[in-house]
């Protein structure tokens, strides 16, 4: 079987389990296929001087073997001392989960950015400590992050994203999601080429709003996808009108997208009419809307979506390849 | 009795025990007197982007309760996560034993100086959860830093004080202290106005060399203490020809002064000359070397000076404020 170059744009915990399971399949199919993976950065967020990348990190520690299972994110065996100690001194945010293990990560990922390394380089010299089997790419060394327009009683607000995620659980309702520095950022080469050179390109359940949304939101990414030779399948991320884990709606409620399988299809757009889909895996439990979905120019394919441990993600992942190989 | 305000210019550990003493002393005979340290900051060092003060760190945890009483240094009840996992990245100095628990105080000291304050406001806030029953002021805010000239197999080169102290345990030869920075350094404004109004100016038995020494190079400190009103009383750091702690004969032979109380003694030099002791005491194994240290124009007193248990560090202390009320 010819070796073949599959690409990922990804977001955390959900990207990094689909991918997770992708290499699962690909080992016990006995394919030597590289794997690249591009990952959002616009999640990430500077937390007393350190350079915090979340979805990069849940990425590498995923597929490095080092992420805490039972959380889905930051390091498995995490201590807190740090964290406690900065409660002792009343200083900083103590609603962001600031592992002293994890910290170790942010201290050489800032050291290289202030000695002046890209995140992509930075990145790449983590991943030598991992071993992700993957090649794992920032969507960009730009600094992009994502910001949550809310209002309550203190009135309309912008606050940091992973404050609006994690302090207030997406609770508070959200009227937008600006992302700061976007206009000006770029893709990486690394990106550009991975994206060009693709023979296949598959969209994990990721947020289709502040995940997918924010890497396709990079100028010039929608058109290095428009013009990639390789067919594009994405992963529903949304399961009987609920996401399947995390708080997408929240997301897609704000952007008025329904929070259905065919919402997202629809939002992401048949890829012959400048979306990104040329196929779209869809939950049995949403098999229903399989005329609707094709009905917009998007191949559809009935599939058990969820991931409920390993061999399902690998599954997944398989069918998702499956579908994108017969289309090239 | 007058509340009198007591300055002592320190370093780390000896300091930090002596100014302990000072403490217990003067709680056990019920005065309420002021006492304000200087402490030496050019032992700082930068490691992963971090601040880090050593002398400050060593006075704020002993003072404040929070130190390793085994160690010396750092905070009881450390932990090493971070470092372990430096170490797993192969990033960063492994000689320098940066704690979970310290590594906190570092996160707070480096972001309040990227957002604009000073050390000594640093240095207060972080005293604010400590409360070290001293005023804690840094020698300067700028930045300083003592180097050491070195000579190996490697050759001659210059490296930083700690990267000498910790990693060679002062092993190699020092041929000179380059303090870098220092020529355009000068005392804080808080600083100036303690030893303008200090009643007793103690100097605790710390490094004659790289901690004092430092500290009376910074432009316009010698002339501050020349000027002061209070007695200056010094106690020796050494003890029949030894250190008692740390390894000052390696700086004091770089700079060619005898590993003796007298030797130091001169070094400092008679008030009445331009130097800065009123006073030294001495230990009684020195006790032969008074009549020639008196003959220097200092006043010599033999007291026993090792600090083995928390009482004898408050005698010594008590001998200390004494000689000084008794010049007054």
């Amino acid at each position: 079987m010819r070796r073949v170059t599959i690409v990922c744009p990804a977001g955390g915990i959900g990207g990094a389990r689909f991918i997770s399971g992708l290499l699962r399949h690909l080992a016990r199919a006995n394919r030597q296929d590289e794997v690249i993976v591009i990952a959002n950065t616009a999640d990430d967020i500077r937390i007393l001087g350190l350079q915090v990348c979340p979805d990069l990190d849940t990425l590498m520690y995923t597929l490095g073997g080092g992420i805490s299972k039972e959380r889905g994110w930051g390091r498995e065996g995490e201590t807190w001392q740090v964290k406690d100690e900065l409660q002792s001194y009343e200083f900083g945010p103590t609603w962001f989960g600031l592992g002293d293990r994890d910290l170790a990560t942010h201290l050489v990922r800032t050291s290289m950015l202030d000695a002046g390394f890209t995140l992509t380089e930075v990145t790449h010299a983590l991943c030598q400590r991992w071993n992700p089997g993957v090649t794992l790419l920032p969507m960009s060394d730009d600094r992009v992050e994502t910001h949550v327009v809310v209002e309550d009683d203190q009135g309309r607000r912008a606050i940091h994203f992973q404050e609006w995620w994690i302090r207030h659980r997406a609770a508070l309702p959200a009227l937008s999601f600006p992302i700061i520095g976007i206009e000006t950022s770029r893709p990486t080469a690394q990106v550009l080429t991975a994206i060009a050179e693709a023979n296949v390109i598959l969209l994990p359940p990721s947020n289709p709003v502040v995940s997918i949304g924010t890497i396709m939101s990079v100028p010039g990414m929608r058109e290095a996808l428009a013009s990639a030779t390789a067919p594009v399948v994405g992963v529903s991320p949304i399961i009987g009108g609920k996401p399947v884990r995390g708080m997408a709606d929240a997301c897609l409620s704000a952007i008025d997208v329904a929070t259905t399988a065919a919402g997202v299809a629809e939002h992401y757009g048949p890829r012959t009419a400048g979306g990104l889909l040329d196929a779209w895996l869809i939950d049995e439990t949403d098999a229903a809307a399989q005329a609707e979905i094709t009905a917009l120019g998007i191949r559809t394919v009935v599939q058990p979506t969820l991931m409920i441990d390993d061999d399902a993600a690998a599954n997944l992942a398989a069918a998702a390849l499956d579908t994108a190989e017969s289309l090239r």
